[in-house]
């Protein structure tokens, strides 16, 4: 096994011949290997809401083709009637998720090109949002590429690494964010010492970036959200690598629930904190993580999702965050496919974008 | 619902008509409420083993009455022959859990009552036996009372409190240990705010924590062992309550794995974490936590117990410790039967036992 076998498993798909889109479906992960074939606007945006294709960049390519496929049919509209369509799906397909800025930001992207182009006849339209949607998907490939390139320079081999959630192959196009590094050094001879989380509610570390550490041949340990701090007592963690849905523009980092609780224990064991950012993931409009809307989820995937019977007693009130906000002062720094960003952060990701 | 609920809920209860032991099956909970009624040995071992009787104080009392029901039928052999079988049975069932102090404490307990009264006739030394294990249970009711006395003078009402795993009336005879103090206010008509770890692997945040608090009739929330953090950024949790399975004799403290972590989030958010330890999980001749074995239990619990199906990928590598050490200098207090303790812990907890 070795990484390359991740190359045979694209998250998302465009299926040129049908018009249809296959997603891994990654709640059927790890017992099935599933590739969902969507073609109606409710399936992607079902697709993206029930998390049967997740992680950032992933979603902003799903999202993407899916605004696409959705206008296609209807090339025989006047351009007025185009564009209201387009508007209709796009605010559609953007609710899906609520917290993830990628997504918003590749449905912007779309509408931006259909704005770009809009001298041009419909027909020609849909060809350029094909070929929008092939670049973000594209882009992503290489940003993830460039993120391990740069995030591999901070490893040393035989480390041992922790990973929270799943930012890996599985929620990008390639390789994924948190995930780049290690398979950028893996590509290059080195071994590390994996441990994924298992991510409670719905276990993505379990399912998915264990699964996808085995695919690529890692030594990978799996172990409870809970059970972090006890490894990091016995001095076996060496760095952390986490991705993450929503910057702010002074580093505050959304990401997924328990990833600030990982970061205060990091700190506390001076352990090395690394979020890997796609620069589209930094939100400079945003000042701080408070502006951060955290989506709350059904309390069902805390008291019975994944179980034979209910494990907590009926009518319980539950609190079930998606999302949580790490501090900015816990973040080491941000491996981003521009480079690697230290504090003081507002300063350093001004200077990224100009 | 009230607090009086919990007291027609035993954990352990002798059965003098036909010796055996009842055993309310915690792995049953919260879907099933089941009495098991045991009288082999094997029986009491394994219960103590799979957790069906759990919690410090709990184990302690099943091990001594079990002890007692063990040795029971031998009235007729000479003090050699039924000190020997003692002593094998006692052997037995204290390796039936490596970490709990308590089961050790109740045992050694019981085989210094059968040395104290080895002049006696074996009958007669049986009966003391019997007494024994009432006297211990009735220790332990009257331990919580005063645990739960005490650490009602450090809370307020309606206060945010967090708990990780089960320290409560489930894990000893009456009203438990770090739910003693929360018992005890609102039978003086205080109201909290409970917030329960679900505690991975087995739940029993989710399964015995927010079962006995809703039957008491409190206002409980249930969370994942990540969202904690979460919880404390948003000034929602006043004091973390956590009962504890061995104390060294610097304060370091084994608990259930994930209690460290939490320790760490509550000095992180300047929020007082106490642990409230009945006097007999201070063990004086343990120097540091650095000497508390730990047990190391199953991988099937991470992958696949509770599941419907495996829910992470086959031979995958799983780290899953029983307990943790959190550091005495993340501790705000020790709540004991016979008082708080605060620190330096080494020096007032020799005064605690002078």
């Amino acid at each position: 096994m070795s990484v390359e076998n991740l190359l045979s498993l694209p998250t998302v798909r465009l299926n040129e011949e049908d018009h249809t889109l296959s997603i891994l479906d990654q709640t059927q992960l790890p017992s099935k290997t599933v590739y969902l074939r969507l073609s109606e606007t409710e399936e992607m945006y079902e697709a993206i809401a029930r998390l049967k294709v997740r992680g950032a960049p992933a979603i902003g390519v799903a999202a993407a083709y899916s605004l696409y496929l959705s206008v296609r049919p209807y090339a025989h509209y006047s351009f007025e009637e185009f564009s209201a369509l387009f508007e209709e799906k796009r605010r559609y397909l953007d609710s899906a998720r609520p917290t993830a800025v990628n997504l918003s930001w590749a449905l912007n992207r779309m509408r931006a090109c259909l704005m770009q182009h809009r001298h041009l006849p419909v027909t020609e339209i849909i060809i350029c949002l094909k070929n929008e949607a092939d670049s973000i998907k594209e882009e992503d490939t290489v940003m993830c590429r460039s993120i391990g390139q740069h995030g591999v320079k901070l490893l040393k081999p035989n480390w041992g690494i922790l990973t929270h959630c799943n930012a890996g192959h599985l929620a990008t196009s390639c390789f994924g964010t948190a995930l780049a590094p290690v398979y950028t050094g893996m590509e290059q001879g080195m071994q590390f010492h994996l441990y994924a989380d298992e991510t409670r509610p719905l276990l993505q570390g379990a399912r998915l970036t264990a699964f996808e550490l085995q695919k690529a041949g890692a030594d990978v340990t799996l172990l409870c959200d809970n059970m972090a701090a006890s490894l990091m007592a016995k001095g076996r963690i060496n760095a952390v690598l986490v991705g993450c849905d929503r910057v702010a523009a002074n580093g505050d980092t959304a990401n997924k629930i328990g990833t600030s609780g990982v970061a205060i224990l990091a700190k506390y064991y001076h352990i090395p904190f690394y979020v890997c950012a796609p620069s589209s993931t930094i939100d400079l409009n945003c000042c701080t993580g408070k502006e951060i809307v955290i989506e709350e989820r059904n309390p069902d995937e805390v008291t019975e999702m994944w179980y034979n019977e209910r494990m907590a007693p009926p009518h319980i009130k539950v609190y079930n965050p998606a999302f949580d906000v790490t501090d900015f002062s816990l973040i080491t720094a941000f491996i981003t496919e521009k480079g690697i960003v230290y504090p003081p952060f507002k300063e350093n990701f001004k200077k990224l974008f100009s």
